[in-house]
């Protein structure tokens, strides 16, 4: 059996779901399972992560084509009791969804015809929700707000929130369809604080392994840490209060692009603003995509290879503690914002063992010095704690709600 | 050579642009042409579309996973010249990029990643460019404002345009970029009047032949004409005046669905709206979804089985004087509108030989009689003669503006 991400196939099954979607498709059926056809691409709706683990899928799983971002704010009479049934039913929902089944009595047929198509839903706890439900002692130390950076213009409108969720999948159809069963369930105990959807890459359309490219054009997450890589689960997992080991913190950032600016640049300049090859990704000291970036390099004439303030230089590990992050962004497309230009850019999504020393101090030194800023606009944030996984037969947070 | 679409195969082609795609995903090479390996998907980034040819891409081929669509204004200095130049800016632009190839000087390289993905790009004229041109004799008999329909609540901020412009393809960065590419070479010589983006199933997420699923959760398109039926032709393109033979009108309405309204309704009444049964798309007269409905079939006790003001039999075009078109409509999704309900439902998009034999008078039953209606918000609207395609070295409406 061939998983298409061999590096993450710890969670990866091909489904039994969508046995129909795969015999038309060219994958072998056997009893009911399906097999890919040695060395071919199995059909993208077979595609299944497991939503029970240690951890929750949507972190260390490669970006899906498409990703549907909210945030709730819990009803005033939920309480702490509310929020477990919440919870409850998201889980289960969930759980059903990934692996491409209707929710009992939803008469939903989404799932019937097409598979889970990499369906991943991540739940997340913002620091508000821990006041409002009485687990203020309880609260994860490093979930405290975010400082204010030089440069940002948040809206407070689509920032923060209780809880946040990520639906990612491979087909916008499975996504919506998601996305609207959390909906009904969240119904009478929260309501959506904001929305945001987003894309990359679909599955084929681009060779493997290959970095996804941002709406910049540059290819974005060259240095992320890599699933496997002995020290990938101190980076990305936190390791305490108890309830939260396993879990991780993820900063969401809505970064719009100033892509006429952008755009008006010459290729080389633009170069120059990121230290990398815009074709390649290949750092300016030389090598190819994934070369370590030789930050003394310098030409004949002196002058850094790298220059002072380009963004890789900046936001390099060595240049900050050996701050780490995985991120798992993705780009949005919004058609024209008010001011008549493009609102389009990266939803910014960053998982972390501890943003004091994952994302804070790295966005310290972006906001003052990375030439790539000018181009750049922070309009949302949020920072919150996503769980653990949840073993077979349990909810995603019932470590905290029931502990 | 297997077409993932053999009935569309005229087109498609299986590209040579993206070897290196095809490579990592089990197709194999022969001299620098993808083949796919025998009864396997190729890889969604070769699949590629023509750009010239008797008609324009885009109305015969099947939807791809992302659509734009975008209308444009003329500069009011343009004139005839300058659309020339626009057509001709943009023919070459979306020739090369429907070839997965960058655009000479653009230095931009998401086709050097990705494969074409389907893309398509088509252009259409709406009746204000023929005024402003000076070509009002030219003008298309049947491009003439819509009638008013009843419940009709149209934005005229997100209607009509003297230039429409349909960008597919089955990656949503091929699709940006496209979008970008478009309106850099427009720059001067027309402004963007508004935006839309829709989305259909990603290849390979269902079962094929399966008629796409909308946001209703209802397989939607089961009647649609099929390329290389006998009357084909007749229903979806034109035959006049000269320059236009080979051409289609193309009717746009952006149509909300109150989905909670919907949802709130039972599967067996959702039914009855649409006459069909929503797991499988079988009319309710009985059979499979192909099944020809039975407008007199009627339940023991005489009523109908599809009922009176069923949506499928208002549609059905034995109603309405065998009129008939070619639905290639795409989802959106755009989060939550001002009044706090999904911003979500249809692009509907109809190619037709003539819009008073199409859209017109089946719009008007279904605005009178159709259950679904109160369902439904027509929230914008737009006709377009969308010319015949080019040939090799030609550009969109060259016989037009040079005949």
């Amino acid at each position: 059996m061939t998983a298409p991400q061999q590096q993450f196939s710890r969670r990866a099954v091909l489904g039994t779901a969508a046995a129909g979607v795969a015999a038309g498709l060219g994958a072998g059926l056997t009893g009911g399972r399906a097999l890919a056809v040695d060395g071919a691409a199995p059909a993208l709706g077979t595609q299944q992560y497991a939503f029970h683990g240690p951890h929750q899928a949507g972190i260390v799983e490669p970006q899906q084509a498409k990703v549907q971002l909210a945030a709730f704010d819990l009803a005033p009479t939920a309480g702490r009791q509310g929020l477990r049934e919440l919870m409850r039913h998201w889980s289960a929902a969930a759980e059903r969804l990934t692996r491409g089944e209707a929710i009992p009595g939803s008469e939903d047929f989404v799932a019937a015809d097409a598979g889970p198509c990499a369906l991943t839903v991540t739940f997340g706890f913002g620091a508000s929700l821990f006041d409002r439900t009485g687990l203020t002692a309880s609260r994860p130390a490093a979930l405290t707000p975010l400082p204010a950076f030089p440069e940002d213009a948040l809206d407070p409108a689509r920032s923060d929130g209780d809880l946040w969720v990520q639906i990612g999948a491979d087909d916008a159809l499975v996504v919506f369809h998601a996305h609207r069963a959390l909906l009904r369930a969240a119904a009478g105990l929260a309501t959506q604080r904001w929305q945001m959807s987003g894309f990359s890459r679909s599955p084929g359309a681009t060779a493997k392994p290959l970095t996804t490219r941002n709406l910049m054009g540059q290819l974005d997450g060259t240095n992320n840490p890599r699933p496997g890589a002995k020290d990938f689960d101190g980076k990305v997992f936190a390791t305490g209060p108890d309830w939260f080991a396993g879990g991780s913190y993820l900063v969401q950032r809505r970064i719009r692009m100033l892509l006429d600016n952008w755009d008006n640049l010459p290729t080389d300049r633009q170069e120059r603003v990121i230290g990398r090859r815009k074709q390649d990704g290949a750092p300016l000291s030389g090598g190819t995509e994934h070369t370590p970036a030789d930050l003394t390099a310098q030409h004949p004439d002196g002058t850094l290879a790298i220059p002072a303030d380009a963004h890789i230089r900046i936001a390099a590990p060595a240049a900050n503690g050996g701050a780490a992050m995985l991120r798992r962004g993705f780009s949005y497309a919004d058609g024209t914002g008010p001011d008549g230009r493009p609102d389009a850019g990266l939803l910014f999504l960053a998982f972390q063992a501890d943003p004091a020393h994952g994302f804070v101090p790295v966005q310290r030194r972006l906001a003052r010095g990375d030439s790539l800023s000018r181009f750049l606009r922070h309009e949302a944030s949020g920072l919150y704690a996503v769980p653990p996984g949840a073993p077979e037969g349990g909810y995603v947070g019932q470590q905290l709600l029931e502990g």
